[in-house]
């Protein structure tokens, strides 16, 4: 840790991920995280329950998956609806602001995936050099 | 380790981040990493040096940087440029498809700066509960 540079964040700053201490470098960390954007891209369908969800994002453990969506929720950008049943039915939906990100998270996957075959291109053309 | 879910992946099926073994899974994760993704969108502003590239992209260590662009130019998203001088001066700049990429993130980066009132309430409201 530097002391010199401290790890408190200031609210009244303009967010700019850029800058080491701003609290948008956290929301988005969880959001680009590994599970945090496919369980936003994946929420874009509708309503899921944990299960189906977990199986969606193929290869997540339930303790990923269960972290995963706590950031998300307490960013404000997935909701959590538990429904009274026996046993009780827990739903999560993307919120506004969740389906915006997502919006663009699934744009950045669409030019990801559609470019896969220049991206093997560029990697063979990587370790031949 | 699952031994009915081989880890090889298969470059013939059409690329499906949701997939287990899909491809795009680690090029995704490489772009949408803590550095990967302001590395990409700081350098949508033009070419940088490496030193230069890490001062903008505040709190990266040379080693972190170092890999990620790496990562960035095996994929093809990234072009590094060595011009020849004592000593030599090695430039980064986005490929075409580095651009594309970097669009979507800063659009994203946007949304969840501008949102960050709002994130912020929803996370003092997730603490309250």
């Amino acid at each position: 840790m530097n002391t010199q540079r401290p790890e408190t964040e200031d609210p009244t700053l303009e967010a700019d991920v850029f800058a080491r201490n701003c609290t948008s470098r956290p929301v988005l960390q969880n959001v680009a995280s590994r599970w945090g954007t496919l369980a936003l891209v994946a929420l874009r369908a509708g309503p899921y329950r944990f299960s189906a969800l977990r199986r969606r994002v193929e290869g997540v453990s339930e303790r990923m998956l269960s972290q995963t969506l706590q950031g998300l929720e307490r960013d404000g950008l997935v909701h959590r609806e538990v429904h009274q049943a026996i046993p009780p039915r827990v739903e999560y939906t993307l919120t506004d602001l969740g389906g915006q990100v997502a919006e663009h998270l699934e744009a950045l996957i669409q030019v990801l995936e559609l470019n896969m075959p220049r991206i093997r291109d560029a990697q063979a053309a990587y370790h031949r050099d």
